[in-house]
């Protein structure tokens, strides 16, 4: 389960420093490895991961006709993504064929799906990118899914960009990438990445007024942390 | 031949929908792989294939005084592609080195070409970019093309982006990427893309109005077709 | 040692130019493949290379707290780049991880280094791409640096995107992507570049007229010749 | 259910003939891309896929006392695997950490398992590569799967070297490679291939004798029918 | 044209020599990259380049039936290919489907032809592996050429493994790979390499013995060119 | 400093076992990737690693002329690394043009180095491969290194296959591949990897028997630690 508060915070820090909140915790895969926003707007994608798995398509039994059957894991799936969940695509890094296109990405926009990632592309790619709906993928791909992938499960584990991810698991996304958090670890990462955050700003801070970054960043020097929580009084953060 | 009339629907519709009515005729490999606009300007680039075909350099063959003879291939390529043409060229996928840069796609433009596509890449590729002709490739590359290139066949059958490109197919591009329709096919498939193009887009209204994609895509129910059929009829298209 | 008139000059001219002069004297590899502007500002990247070399980081010689050692390598290039120098970092073209984020970006920028590059990619790269210093890299990389690389040698030669890097080497950027010229070409280099850009603008503006490129471009018409001197002197160039 | 006369069939074909069997039947992706044998003994392996999938390996749920669970699906997959199956993995096309080691494949071998195959690698390949059980991999990989993979399903269907594998289907290994025959379609393939290996080794006497191969392969000339009539009464095939 | 002394003296000097040779003369690509010999049998491959240059398939041209006629690319190249010839085919470095198999091969060897030599795979490769012709490949490839190739052009120029091959250029293949010769190279090539190669085997002669690289290889010590010139009277080469 | 005890228990054990050991205790990356034995003779290399750093070539620091200067790095290496050492190349993963021929080769073995090993290629690989040398490598590379890479450094970290080595790392080579120890790790590495060696072998010999793998490996039931300290004492292992 995702907290709000935990969402509010998720939405507020960059999955560079999620990051290291989770390499401190020796989680070193979760960066979904080069997949990119097809048009951030600004606010980061947080919500937990619902899982759609491809395998490579055999053609006999990916006709274009497949879709006529209304229990198609690719159709179902864009039906049952709950609201607020993350739509993860394991496309087996493989954009030479779509992973879904701009009606299915519309539909869940609709159903209040909080975003969608794979590790593919996606087709109508310039229409998606001007959706109200947070969307990754690794390029542009125009033809139809059937030709090299067929959906073959939904909600399981899968792999998306070499990371490892989990049904619930917490999927962060922002203008740099996106992020696998494991459900159990969303709350604790999410208050040390505030914690970060409010550090990194106030160095960003410094760092602009020409100090060095020896004793400040980290913060070896007794100076900076006297420094650090004056700033995070007058700041209220 | 290229129709104005086919040209003209060709202009209407996008590299995902040819996608699958090529899929449908058994043609899954028509997508020209990892290639991208320079600078997309909205409207599509149509045009029958002209091809270049490049080999790799060998250096006693590519010191920069070729480009002294007049009737080196790809000087002569620029001169002769015919207005209304896409210029196709074969780089083997590779971008090590430029497949051509502005002054020749500046001629090109000047000479009516419809757009050029490489799946190399161009150097002074902003240059390009803000010209009136669309450019597609595959990334920046500064050096000459005789650093790994060698121009070697004037409008020959070739591959580019992994697809096969015969001359006088007719290429399209959007802003997702761009197709190759063989040459035989391009009416019936550019009449089926705009009926495929206008449930498209009766089905992202209805879906932007929050009907499921059940029933409604593919029109398995009933209800979509007379609905779609009043659509067509209030939109006249 | 960069003269402030070949700075300058460097500042006015491509990258293509300057590959194609650097071609002429048998130097095809000078060109950093696969690496891009964060957010191209519109100013040339014009420095000396000052550079970072990472090794595959080993586990138990990275965890977070090596950045608590104020000579821990990375930091310690960060506060020694000198001024007006281009910080090269050689990530063995892997942008699984980090080579630096914006708090080192923005210190190198604060203390007047000219720009940064890297074969691998940059986290918080949003930021980056909003900073006032020129910015390369091949993609986005949220995760620290120490989950791959370990930063190891200062200032030493590198490859840097399948290009030899020596200290001292001039780097130029634009918005194609990064070029190094060997320190002891750099004047001449940057001499035959103003003199070939000078010429390919007039040859640019003749082909926006209508002229065909052959006899323009190479100039093996006469006319062209006796043309080029009559623009320059119109111009002034 | 794979009869023992198709079995038998299958023992005495190549995948080469496979391949082009099957795609006659529009099926161009059956063989395993770039798989090898560890030490190809003479005899095809053949049997039902029986099929493991691994996901990417997350640090906290992968430690080496994993395998203290008897029910680890690695291990459990291993002592279930069906007498006479073939074990295939689908290992993402990782070789970084090995698929399994000989331990395993030594259990695999002694439960009279008919063979191996991963789109990774396998650790302790020269032991393996001495075992009297077909194997087939990517390359040696020494690490431990939880380096990299984590075993997640059993007997699902999966992706192996860009090949579609369901459980059931039929595997063959040559000294080639690897191709997969859907389960339908084993009896008529095997049969149509014994076929088509009676032309291949009449077509390769009359090619090792000086005949060309026009007329004769294919055979468009009347008389090669009428010898190939008579080559198989002689040859009792 | 290959004179019978040239090609007995490529018979005996290796591929590394041969590249050595060329480097000098500015030549640094002309080693095909990543070939590797099926079952080299002790004897250097030597001939002139006859070429095959494959395209992407597009379906619809591609049918089996495709071989019915005698014209077919593919097979007309296999019957015209002079004796002494090697095959050179340009498979665009794609192994996913074979550029030939085993009987095409046999009437290869039985026309006299010297060898053959994709960037790509052959299927049937390990009896081609057994025959008394010299063959080289990327990797085995079971499915039959039409699933990815079309042959398209017969002895034109071509790259092969990123080198470039104009039809006559001499191809030499050993144990380790295959090079091409610029066909107006090939005699002092020749020669040079046969000098060479006889100071390598005296150097190797000496370093088994004990001496120091150092002064020798390269010869910097006048002593070694004495020692050289006593050597080869010695031994009468 | 590597104890002859040391070396003679690595002898003995696998890289397999050795990368279980290493996993243990979190180093997950000592696995040199793609690399290969030549032709392994039976016995594991053993030794410390010197390094030899390979940058790109830059081609007017690279004419053959530079083996004349013998303080050249690659020259000066293969003349200092010690007896007993593994020479290890840091190639950047370019296997274009080689690391090293047959000549230096010879020469380390002359002068009793342990073994050589090289993430690009060798040249003169046939040669190599029957030497009383060990030796690894990506594929054979017939250019001279001066191709693509220029040696730069002695004897510093580099990476190596992905892997990071530091000289004096203890470098371990079997059938399989390579792997590297860290040096301050190597008494207890191979103590360990003795240790299971050992119990990997009763393991072998009991699953050979029929044992089932659950609860025999790892050794979770009772009987099998009986089992096993029976078989060590009865073995005198």
């Amino acid at each position: 389960m995702l907290s709000a508060s935990t969402r509010d915070l998720l939405k507020q820090v960059s999955t560079a420093t999620l990051a290291t909140a989770l390499f401190k915790r020796g989680l070193r895969n979760q960066f979904i490895q080069d997949v990119r926003p097809l048009n951030f707007k600004g606010e980061n994608m947080v919500g937990p991961a619902y899982t759609l798995r491809y395998m490579p398509a055999r053609e006999d039994l990916n006709p274009i006709s497949v879709f006529l059957d209304r229990a198609h894991p690719q159709r179902k799936a864009v039906e049952e993504c709950p609201e607020g969940a993350v739509f993860v695509v394991d496309s087996r890094k493989d954009a030479r064929a779509a992973s879904a296109g701009s009606i299915l990405v519309t539909r869940l926009m609709v159903r209040g799906v909080a975003g969608i990632v794979t590790d593919g592309g996606f087709r109508d790619s310039p229409e998606i990118g001007e959706l109200a709906i947070p969307s990754y993928h690794h390029r542009p791909a125009a033809p139809t899914n059937l030709t090299v992938h067929q959906a073959i499960d939904i909600n399981v584990p899968i792999g998306c960009g070499d990371a490892p991810v989990f049904p619930g698991d917490i999927i962060v996304g922002d203008g740099e990438g996106v992020i696998v958090i494991p459900a159990h670890l969303a709350d604790e990462i999410a208050a040390e990445a505030r914690e970060m955050t409010a550090f990194e700003d106030f160095v960003t801070e410094k760092v602009r007024e020409g100090r060095s970054i020896l004793g400040l960043y980290p913060a070896t020097d007794e100076q900076t942390k006297i420094d650090f929580a004056a700033w995070r009084a007058a700041k209220n953060r």
